[in-house]
């Protein structure tokens, strides 16, 4: 059975994407309760930084400490979204996926962040479907 | 003299600090001219992200590219700003001070990001007198 925090975080990606969006969506818990959900929303809002992970954080608001909770991604973070995940010492991240996307799997790791990879074939089959349809805006995404 | 568009980075710290914020500014150059300019906005409206480099990339929506810009801005950037930098692909970053927080220089440079830093007086005057006043405001910003 998928944890219900994943599943969260790949409902706000297709979410997204239902919106003419970007499918990535994230999920921030605390003790298994999910605090917040976000998604990507460069299309939604022109908003460049609005990654689904930072979308999640933002949704969070400001937290007293990140040291229990567990960040949950449809897709590898990016270099923004794993300095963050550094910079708010989130001490676990779980990843749909990183084969569309490699990520920064090898820094998060450097500073100690457990990285788990659930390779899910959904988000798999979103993103890569994603890429193919709309690839400058993906491109655009990841600055490429 | 000093570069308008640092003046610019400053100027946001100030109007922050006299918000009742956080007082770090930045600014987005591109060929000289500062097309958005940001502050920290924890305070202002809740939001964890919202650091003044994140908030100047907010500012300047969907770019094509940022590798002809220069990102300014009166702080070292903590790991959050370094990776938005990478993963933005932003060549060069001219910072006010390192005093008073140390940042993640060395991760920028190992990726490439030309690193300036200006040693300006009256940033590190602003930063340490508000950590000094607001202690536990600045530990939540910096997650510690």
């Amino acid at each position: 059975m998928t944890d219900p925090a994943f599943e969260a975080a790949y409902q706000a990606a297709r979410e997204s994407l239902s919106q003419g969006g970007i499918p990535i969506g994230a999920a921030l818990a605390r003790g298994g309760e999910v605090i917040a959900v976000g998604h990507n929303e460069r299309v939604q809002h022109g908003d460049p930084i609005a990654h689904g992970e930072m979308s999640a954080l933002r949704a969070a608001g400001r937290q007293r400490s990140y040291r229990d909770t567990v960040l949950y991604t449809t897709l590898a973070p990016c270099a923004m979204c794993t300095g963050t995940i550094i910079q708010f010492k989130i001490p676990h991240v779980v990843v749909g996926e990183a084969q569309t996307f490699a990520g920064e799997f090898e820094l998060l790791r450097s500073r100690g962040v457990v990285v788990e990879v659930l390779d899910d074939g959904r988000c798999v089959d979103m993103m890569r479907q994603f890429q193919q349809e709309h690839p400058q805006l993906w491109a655009e995404d990841i600055a490429e």
